[in-house]
Order: C-alpha cells, then sequence, then structure tokens
C-alpha cells in the first residue's frame, strides 16, 4: 500500500523534527509493508521567504489532495524575526489558521500524560502527581474567536478594536460528538469546559452538548467553568479524562495541560476533519533559539506521525509499534536535552530519531 | 475618623468570613482611632431571596454613597442551587458584573504569593519554588469579552450565539496606567498578556501598553501570549512581577496563579476606579459545601479589609497591623483546615478572626 503525505517542515525546529519522524515512518513502513510518498509544502516563515506569503493555494491543492499531513511547526522569534514586522495576515501563524479552516479540521486532539519515565520533569508535587495522569483534550479549532470578524475603527481619534466569538449548534455538535466518541474509547469521562455564567456562547455550548450527552449514557459529562479548570489542572490533574472546549479556552487549557506534564516536548497533536484526514504536528512551538543545533526532541512530531497512521492512514500495528519504540528509548536511558535527567544518555535530535528508527 | 462601608456579606461562606474581617477591622480602628460605619448590602443569592434579582438599584446606591465596599462571595452551588434555574441576568454573578460596571471598577488587583509558612501547600516541587515567588495581576474588569454585545438567534431552526470582545484605547490606557504604577513600587516588571498573533483588540492592546511604557523607562516591558503565559505561571512562577491584563485572560490566569501558590484561601483582591473608590473581596469563591460550618478561612477576606485600609482610607499603618497580625497568627502555628499541616493547631473561622484580631 502507497499514501501520499503533505510535509510542511514549516520554521524554527520543524524542520529536524520532521526529518526524523519521516524517518521513522519509513521504518516502519518497510516492517509493516506500506510506503508512504512525501511532497513537500510551504508554510510560515518558510513559506512568506519564497511565496511572501505564510501559504499559497498551491500549497492548500496539495495538502488537500493528499492522505494526511505531516508539520513540523511554524513561526520565529517576535522579537528578532523580520517576519513579525508584516501585517498580520502575512506572518507566519495566519498560514496555520489559514489551513486549518481550508481543510475544515474543527477537531484538535491533544493528549496530555505524565510519562512514568518522566516523572521526574514534572513540576507538580509527587502526592499530587499519585499514580500520574492520562488526559485528552478536544479543542474546537476553526470556530470562536480566533476565525470570528474583527476590525479596527478610529472615531474621533480614538482608536478601537473588535474581535468577534461565533458558535452555532452545528458546529458545537460536531466537535462535542468527536469528545464522547473518544471518552467512549478511554475513561468515560467528558468535562466540558465554558464560561456560561457570563456568555451566550458559552451557553449554547452547554446546552448542545446536554443534549449530544444524551446519546452515550455510558459517559460522565461534567461542566467546568474555565477559570476554575484552569486551577483544577494543577491541583489534581488526575480528575480528568476527555477536556473538551472551545478553541481559545482549549487554545490556553492545552497549553497549560501538557506543561504540566512537563513533558511538552513530548506531546503530539492531530487535528481531523469529518473524513478520515488530518494534520498532525507537535503541541509545543518552534523554538527558534535551539533551531539547527541537534538540541530539538523529535519524539512529539514521531508520535504525532504514529497518530497520523492511526487516524488516517488505518495502519494501528505500525502506530503501536513506533509508541512502542519510543517507550523503549526512553526505557533504555536516552534523553534529549529538554528531558535529560541524571543517569541518563543524552542525545541529540538526529541519534533519537535513529534509535527509536531502530526499535520499531 | 469615621467612614462609611457598604458590606456585602453574600452567598455561601461570605457571611462568616465577612463578619470576621470585621471584627479585625473594629480591633485596629481602636487602636489607630478611626471608626467604621457598615451600611450591609444585599447582591448575588441573597438579593434574589430577597428582591428577586441580584443587584437592585438601592444597593447601588447605597454603595456609591459609601467610602469603600468590603465583600464576602456571591453565587451557589450551580448544581443544587435554585438560583441557577433563573434567566442568566438574574443569576447571583450578574449582580458582581453589574456592580463592577456601575462603579466603574476597571482595574482589579489580585496578589498571588507563596507564603514561607504555607510552602508545604504549594502544588509545585520545591526547586521551582525556589525562594519564593510574588505576583501581582493587574485584571482589566469592566471591558471586554464579559461586558461586550452579545445575543442569540435560530435561523432555519440553528441556533447561533455571539460574543463580542472590544476595547477602546482608553480603556486599555488607563489599566496599562495603573499597572505600571504598581510595577514601579514593586520589582519594575511588567508581562503584559494578549493574543496579539490573532486578534485585533490584543494587538491594540499591545500597541497601547507600548506606548505607556514610554512614560516608565524604569520599567521593563515584556509581552507574552496568553497560552504561553499559562504554561509559563507553572513552568516558573518566580519570573513575574506584574500581569497586565485583560478582562477574560485575567480571569483565567488570576486563578491559576492563585492555585499555583497552592494558598487560595490567603489571596486578597481589590477592584478600583479612577478614584480612591473600590471593592474589596477574597479571591476565592462561595464555597457553599462548608459554609455555615466554621471551616472557612477567614484570611483572604482579612487581608481585602487590609487592602481597602490602604487604598481607599489611606489607613496605612492599620493596615500594615492587619498584615502582620496575620503573618504572626501564622508563625504561631494557627491554620484552618484548608492550610493545615503537621504540627499545627487546627482552628475555626471564628477562632481564626478572634486570633489576629487579637494581634492587631
Ligand atoms: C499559532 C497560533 C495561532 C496557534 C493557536 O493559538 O491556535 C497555536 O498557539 C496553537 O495552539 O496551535
Ligand atoms: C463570577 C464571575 C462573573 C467572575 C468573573 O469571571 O469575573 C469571577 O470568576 C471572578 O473572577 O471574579
Amino acid at each position: 500500500m502507497s499514501y501520499n503525505i503533505a510535509v510542511i517542515p514549516g520554521d524554527g525546529i520543524g524542520p529536524e523534527i520532521v526529518r526524523e519522524a519521516q524517518k521513522v515512518l519509513d521504518a516502519a513502513g518497510k516492517k509493516y509493508g506500506f510506503e508512504l510518498k512525501y511532497t513537500e509544502v510551504l508554510m510560515g516563515g518558510a513559506s512568506i521567504d519564497v511565496h511572501g506569503v505564510p501559504l499559497t493555494d498551491e500549497a492548500i491543492a496539495t495538502a488537500k489532495a493528499s492522505d494526511a499531513v505531516l508539520m513540523g511547526s511554524i513561526g520565529g522569534d517576535a522579537k528578532t524575526s523580520p517576519w513579525y514586522k508584516l501585517a498580520p495576515n502575512l506572518r507566519p501563524e495566519a498560514g496555520l489558521l489559514k489551513i486549518r479552516k481550508e481543510l475544515n479540521l474543527f477537531a484538535n486532539l491533544r493528549p496530555a500524560y505524565l510519562y512514568e519515565e518522566l516523572k521526574e520533569a514534572c513540576p507538580l508535587r509527587d502526592d499530587i502527581i499519585g499514580d500520574g495522569f492520562d488526559m485528552m483534550i478536544m479543542r474546537e479549532l476553526t470556530g470562536g474567536l480566533y476565525f470570528g470578524e474583527r476590525h479596527t475603527t478610529e472615531e474621533n481619534g480614538v482608536r478601537k478594536a473588535v474581535d468577534t466569538l461565533s458558535y452555532d449548534e452545528n458546529e458545537i455538535r460536531r466537535i462535542a460528538v468527536r469528545g464522547f466518541d473518544i471518552a467512549r474509547k478511554r475513561r468515560h469521562k467528558v468535562t466540558s469546559v465554558d464560561k456560561a455564567n457570563v456568555l451566550d456562547s458559552s451557553r449554547l455550548w452547554r446546552s448542545v452538548v446536554e443534549d449530544v450527552a444524551k446519546d452515550y449514557p455510558d459517559v460522565t459529562l461534567e461542566h467546568m467553568l474555565v477559570d476554575n479548570c484552569a486551577m483544577q489542572l494543577v491541583r489534581d490533574p488526575k480528575q480528568f479524562d476527555v477536556i473538551l472546549t472551545e478553541n481559545m479556552f482549549g487554545d490556553i487549557l492545552s497549553d497549560e495541560a501538557s506543561m504540566v506534564t512537563g513533558s511538552i516536548g513530548m506531546l503530539s497533536s492531530a487535528s481531523l476533519n469529518e473524513t478520515k484526514f488530518g494534520l498532525y504536528e507537535p503541541s509545543h512551538g518552534s523554538a527558534p533559539d535551539i533551531a539547527g543545533k541537534d538540541l530539538a526532541n523529535p519524539i512529539a512530531t514521531i508520535l504525532s506521525a504514529a497518530m497520523m497512521l492511526r487516524f488516517s492512514l488505518d495502519l494501528d500495528e505500525a502506530a503501536d509499534a513506533i509508541e512502542a519504540a519510543v517507550k523503549q528509548v526512553l526505557k533504555d536511558g536516552y534523553r534529549t536535552g529538554d528531558i535529560m535527567s541524571e543517569g541518563c544518555t543524552k542525545v541529540g535530535t538526529v541519534q533519537m530519531g535513529d534509535l527509536i528508527a531502530e526499535r520499531v
């Protein structure tokens, strides 16, 4: 079997971590009898440098024609990068927002869990960690404040800026269904996060989620206000199974959750539409300060590639093998700098990729 | 000297914690020669029970006519309380939003710091805590998404809800000035938090903050994206001095920050307008599950009362005395249940109030 994969190396550490993910994918392909054909697609700063825009129509067309998209990371250092002098819709991030919308990738899955082997990196106290935690954040990715109508005006010399947060019930229903579906494969609990004591959009969110919950009598639904959730992630992350929330709350809470695990360099993500199609990228950013130095941890991207095999290509066995290889490498004591601890062997980006590919 | 204080006991543990704060204020008054005249004002569920609305015009008038407002907490248990069957604008929280707007309390100060004596309650690892941390969150409180135009419509049977986030440059400037002013009295650093890579309102926010910063060459300004800030609060809270941000980001981040300290029962807050006038309330909520059981920690409210003396009544010496009394009580080993640790003496709400009043 052969599949077409659009590859977006992106900016910063993107190219080097994607390269290692491809290496591991190819090792899995050899073992499990499939072939991936890669087409490189420019996005973000890399695209601005060549085309003057963060994402071209051709790039979108190539992504659409593929079976799945594998991405590194986009964006540069806001302080020093020339891209940040450009108009907002010409900056690297605009490419990411655009591809999400164009490919209708409304369902963003971000697992956040504690690696037994990396417990020491967790910023929380031992008694809070307990037996560890394992959450899945289901973030709505193509609606809400980040895609609403916005404008800046000036009246009598006073500038005013407006952003709009809107959701209709269909947008809420489809992400809620995804959240409950995944809870069913996990610990059967959904925590829906909103600000229903203030926002109209949150009240609609809550009512639609309650409606969807009726089809899942085996899943427990709990509502939590976003400010409380930001506290609970620190106080007791063990309580969460699936966190279901809208775009902006999901942006903030998923980053908090991944930092709470202490292993942000290890966390993958998948952005899916109604079909099997998806875009896979690490949860972390482009880390321009360490780009090109063989220092970046490629594991989040490698695990994102495993998610791609599972969700978009139905290659579950190969996905399992990659995940097992990552676990084995950790057990064997290899670490990149970000997760290094005493008694372990420190390795670079390329060597980490080699070690995982060998174990697939 | 005599001052008029509007007192809003509110719901849940509100009445019992406010009572202890008044006890401590009266002890300070006796010692430092001032008198506080209290007028009780109903708000939240307590007002709904009597008047059918969470805040009456008379209540607003009484608050406006006072020198300052001291508040407990409002709201009940969303699961069991009859208030939550009411229309949103009739629920307890609507009273709090309304009084903030009516009294123009745009500047919300929330200190979040680690008590040396309560270090054990901090959820973070010792090496992250280091020498401790001490942040001040300056949250804009009367603009943004929580006060924007909102509506829910239905078209062809599909419901759609819209909330609006808007800021003009005057609203941003006045809160930024407050943020820089307070940084000047602290460690001279402002971290302004926004989502300027996506939102128009955040880009205006950033540009106005940069403008204000020009008048404070002695204060270092740093910009941080809200998703990153949610991470940094867990990874390294020591880096922050003053966090300056808009209403909703401030809601989420200040709750996260207070939980990171491990002492949410100890954290005060002040909501100020352009004059000396302010409303003072604990950072925590109404904890309906422990209401009326003499279990609540009154210290956050007592410290809010001390802030009231300092900011609204210019009674700095008395404010200092209350803060010193709180420290002394902790040193003497007294704890309410929420901050209890081995070797300490457990006391109830009333006894904690007595112990602090004695030490003023
Ligand atoms: C780059 C930015 C637009 C993006 C977002 O906020 O969605 C990023 O923070 C993310 O979470 O993927
Ligand atoms: C009760 C609610 C409206 C309020 C807010 O979100 O502003 C509360 O969470 C707070 O932070 O004071």
